[in-house]
């Protein structure tokens, strides 16, 4: 990212206060910001670290008034901090997309297709009838297997695992070392107490704007046809376990390390937390707000609650109940006490109307 | 897989009933099924599909009547659930075994020897001093270290990470990004409040017949000829963490995200749910069930218990506890009126005694 | 390894008892050490196994008087157990620096540079403007994106993926499968219930002498110029998940599958227990001590403090409380039990009032 000052504050609709011509290559906080750097002042705290920064530029609010002289160049906007990410977030398109081009040794089946402007990092593998979109950025050691399919503008970090049959859509982003299309645990036991093992022949499907943290494994649903789904705009952390046949529903997000069993389904704009494990066969309704380390050992039907506990229970319903729970020893001592009162109170009262 | 439902049904000891000559080269469910795919109807609640279904052939159980004509050939038998899972396995082990060859670039070195019919994907890494058996799977991105075994018919999926030193038994699977024999967490507190790193010089040791899912890891033991030891027969599942020096009885399943600590002994034909937690140095006997999220920290020595909760107790003791836990502020609300009603009481009693 | 015993001797500054000429190549168990190996006895209760053992030498305490004739040469030191550690901690230096020069295919940027005696495994990636120390051990498969610094000594594990722009000290040792400085997990809220992505642009920073387990994953810090932070000598398990902006304070230890969500900061010299959840945003203050499976959700700010639970108390606070949870049927019994009798007794008393 090479700008101008005033280029860049054409780009976020502001209005230059100072020289405009200065380039700007990086962006950084105000407080560290040096020669070169553009930073943003929102939080009036930080207000004193405008006199004396060496930042090029610094985007402020359009109401702004300096309190003592400023050596840096301001550039006046509606939302200083809105503004900021936007930059952010264009400078982040640029550095994902500058990768690009074919380094070498890297493998490709000749069966496979790609779209233009693809990035195929060295000791990348593409396996047979694979299908890959334009602007893919495939990083190092990522494996496509057989038969799969990535969608536009898809990025692969190192060493993601795609199994065969897989299917990716648009826009996705797949962290490092994350594994797609592993066998679901599927065992029959059989009479000598061993286990056969059932042949896992489904896919995973992961439709458009999902983006997938580090290390997250999702397995393949069971069945020839079947799929496990994360559908449109799920955002996924790392060390999650999605198992075979799971749907996750549009929009859902799902904190690190949590797990879904086989079969289950979430439902859509829901929030499930770190750490959290979600039994087999169970239905989550819509916009559940499932607390971190929770156990959701039965189907959430009705939409829109917040839950914690293990089994999980409404929030509200735990920590009254874990506040009592906090003070059993004592509530045990009360109890024990009043049975000795009574006990003894129900023995005065006796004694004396027997001797009437 | 391309046979005619005549090779088929000789296959499954079952009868044709229509014709035998069309060729099939896929499997599909009942709903799904196209031409040149066979399906199966078992639960009958399915049986209106048989008669709309495009499959080339349905198997079915031996005294099925159809209520109306029928265009797809049966195939009748004993148990089509049974048959169909026989076929699924028979063309899972096509399609896993036709990979095979070497690809380029890989890296083996000079010192190691392999068996008949190997795979070798691109960029896999074999060590020196390694054996590796006859029909072994070996994916792209696996590395193997140096003076490792690998057994027979034994399939290594993508990006599986072999320490130096590991044991790896006939038949088994290794799903993507697993680690095994990495160093067990040892650490000698200093004076200094820092640590000192104790040296890790065991190996893993894995059994015939296991089966471990993706992005597990498994630690080698402590000392020189320790092992942990993973026996024959154990299906474990994604995430897994195996410290050093634990064993892993028999026929035992480990659902995801359990973490065994180091030097525990789990015994055979087990069951542990899912993100259960197993403290160090424990025993837990022959066919414990553990239900998910349980937190394990005393041995369990009777056999065949059902436990729950944290520390894990019996699992109905666990739900009656949790049932009264739900109610814990109404309780200490029903204590405290009983308190005021009783020490009410006992005023009004005291009271005309202190006044006789 | 091959030191004759009069050489070890004199490395351990012990003495030897019978003939010191013959090479020892292997360390190994008392029970199970063979010629051309050394073993040690420090526990009593092993001492039979001197009078048997093949051992060509065992390490001794300086004052043990053999009951029986023993074949094998003794080396006397002040204590055999941390003489054999020492031992066992060359070894295994030896070991990991035996690795060494460049394996092909293997990919770096000539923008990169490396020190002396470093190891380069084959399909290994440094990406551009990356600086290695001396004496790195790059494992095969082993990824570093652009701009990064790994300190001298430090080993990188198989397949290691650490993200552009991340820094890692000296004497560090990351084991396989570990990914450093993925995106950390940001998402906004938009009005339609889907969410966008907050560009992740901060890094991470690992300080010397730290050790990470396998498939454990960190994420960069959100902001330009922020980093999540591991300190001096932290020691860390396998599967565990570091959120963004995270600091984790000198020389503390966390178990395997914990995991620290956002910018909270733990304290140093702590030790996290396996599967334990921290909260975003919170201080853990040092030497604090958290049992496993814990959930922390506020901040500790006194030191020393040993805590469990979820959320977490004190620990033997819990042990109490969940003590009478496990009686809790019981305790609802007696409490009913009570009632009525409270209930019975006060109208056996309202009733003469009443006929009055």
């Amino acid at each position: 990212m090479e700008f101008s000052i005033a280029q860049i504050a054409a780009m976020l609709g502001g209005e230059v206060k100072g020289s405009g011509t200065d380039k700007i290559n990086m962006l950084a906080k105000i407080q560290d910001a040096k020669n070169g750097q553009i930073a943003f002042l929102s939080n009036p705290k930080y207000e004193h670290f405008i006199y004396a920064t060496q930042a090029s530029a610094v985007i402020v609010k359009k109401d702004f008034i300096p309190k003592k002289s400023i050596s840096t160049t301001l550039i006046l906007v509606d939302d200083p901090y809105s503004s900021f990410t936007a930059l952010l977030e264009e400078y982040h398109k640029l550095i994902s997309f500058q990768k690009s081009g074919i380094e070498q040794p890297s493998f490709i089946s000749e069966s496979s297709t790609t779209g233009v402007n693809i990035y195929r990092g060295a000791f990348s593998y593409v396996g047979n009838n694979v299908k890959i979109g334009d602007n893919v950025r495939i990083y190092p050691h990522t494996y496509i297997g057989d038969n799969s399919v990535i969608g536009n503008n898809t990025i692969l970090h190192p060493s993601v695992k795609i199994y065969a049959g897989s299917r990716i859509g648009n826009n996705c982003v797949i962290h490092a070392g994350t594994v797609i299309g592993s066998d679901g645990f599927g065992f029959a036991p059989q009479e000598d107490g061993s286990y056969k093992t059932i042949p896992q022949l489904g896919n995973v499907l992961i439709e458009d704007n999902v983006t997938i943290g580090a290390n997250t494994v999702i397995d393949c649903a069971t069945m020839f046809g079947d799929s496990t789904i994360i559908r449109e705009g799920v955002k996924m952390d790392n060390l999650i376990q999605i198992a075979h046949n799971v749907e996750i529903g549009k929009n859902t997000v799902i904190a690190a390390q949590a797990g879904v069993s086989g079969s289950s389904k979430v439902g859509e704009n829901s929030m499930i937390g770190g750490q959290v494990g979600i039994a087999g066969h169970l239905v989550v309704a819509n916009r559940t707000q499932i607390g971190a380390q929770s156990g959701i050992s039965k189907s959430i039907t009705e939409e829109g609650q917040q839950i914690l506990g293990y089994p999980a229970i409404n929030i509200k319903g735990y920590f009254r109940s874990y506040a009592v729970f906090k003070r059993l020893p004592e509530l045990n001592d009360r109890l024990r006490e009043l049975e000795k009162k009574v006990s003894a109170s129900l023995s005065i009262e006796s004694t004396p109307e027997n001797g009437q």
